[in-house]
């Protein structure tokens, strides 16, 4: 009998390379591996919702596995937990179905980028982007522009495959104020590799004046990766959530 | 001619071993002799306020020397930040007068204590102490025994010197409760090796009700350091701020 094994998984991303292994170094695939291995002492194999960059954080990765063992969520949650290093948690275990894959099946993602606005504080270094004097009306303005169904090559990383679908729709793009910290929400069928992190360098330096709203257009238009040339640090983005089919 | 300059840092405690140097140890006080003897060019001895522990934090340790330099104090702040890593700051600088000393010239000091009240986040894993089921009330009781002067070596470590001083004032004892965060504030003329993780440890002892709020009169009566027995984590634990004299 086979159980498909669907995790949700918080982690901090500060001492890894990134998600996907990469030969020896730190990874949170790797980690996720040696500890599911070690409580199946099988060779199953990891799906996770996509990867994420060095140092970019999670909330709510979603991991699914199959597995020959029968244990009950609350025991695969606590086993695999015994295992992983405290910068990386199960947070919820669920059984579903032998088809559910969780990248395939995925409808949406969440991600927030995190700012502390105006303020220095080293003990946020690794969790925040620190940038002062940000117009919020204007950064506002220049997500509404993102809203909707673009073509998002233009602010993907300039090496992306030819063959990829780079047309994405981006359902909300927000920011809550909260105190200090500007929290940047983003929810789409599908993001690009470095998509936020040069989406949110356009937007700082629209935020900035550095740059006027329309770059957005000229983006969007061009296509050209080179235009939104500013790409911020990868440890203000969170994974937030992976949305699937009821 | 010779200046006197206090500096006020500000530190993650994480990645070190402490405050003070200890041969090969990564520890604060190696990183600033480092930074400022690279700036000065001189053996500059420098003072502390006292030492932190093994992943304590600082928001406003205070240091001086002296130096033959004649910079101004956003000179002195601008440059011993430059080769300081990023989890040291110093957060300002003030040129004083001969006779300051960041130590003896001290008055009083304020520690915070952060606990994450029934609540699991692994982002703050190096930043607060994670504990479910206080009772806030029962702890605000427990902490108005322990202001006042009174003789803290059974709250302090078993090895203390003999010679040591340890009747010391609480001036301040008190929890701020922020959400889901308990803020613990301190303030004395002085605090022994442990003492606040100590008192920490005794005083969740009382709001799990593992203990009685009578634990507190026994460890001051019996000025037995085997009797508080329950020691914190060291990092939730912040030196706040060093009081001087105007």
């Amino acid at each position: 009998m086979e159980y498909n094994i669907k995790c949700t998984v918080s982690y901090d991303g500060t001492n890894y390379m990134g998600y996907q292994v990469q030969d020896d170094l730190p990874t949170i695939q790797k980690e996720l591996q040696k500890a599911i291995f070690k409580v199946t002492k099988e060779d199953n194999k990891i799906y996770a919702s996509g990867r994420t960059d060095r140092a970019v954080h999670a909330f709510g990765q979603v991991i699914n596995f199959i597995t020959q063992k029968n244990i009950i969520p609350k025991g695969w949650l606590n086993a695999i937990n015994a295992y992983l290093p405290d910068d990386i948690r199960i947070v919820d275990v669920k059984i579903v179905d032998l088809d559910f894959h969780a990248r395939f099946s995925a409808i949406k993602k969440e991600y927030r980028y995190y700012i502390l606005h105006n303020k220095q504080d080293l003990f946020k270094r690794n969790y925040m982007l620190m940038q002062s004097n940000l117009d919020i009306d204007l950064m506002n303005e220049a997500l509404q522009k993102l809203i909707g169904i673009h073509d998002f090559k233009g602010f993907c990383s300039g090496s992306i495959d030819k063959r990829k679908e780079t047309v994405k729709q981006i359902y909300e793009a927000k920011i809550n104020v909260i105190g200090d910290v500007l929290e940047f929400v983003f929810v789409s069928n599908g993001f690009l590799r470095y998509q936020i992190r040069k989406m949110m360098g356009t937007i700082i330096e629209i935020g900035t004046k550095k740059a006027p709203l329309s770059v957005i257009d000229k983006i969007f238009d061009t296509c050209d990766p080179r235009v939104s040339n500013k790409m911020v640090s990868g440890c203000g983005l969170y994974l937030y959530e992976v949305f699937y089919k009821e």
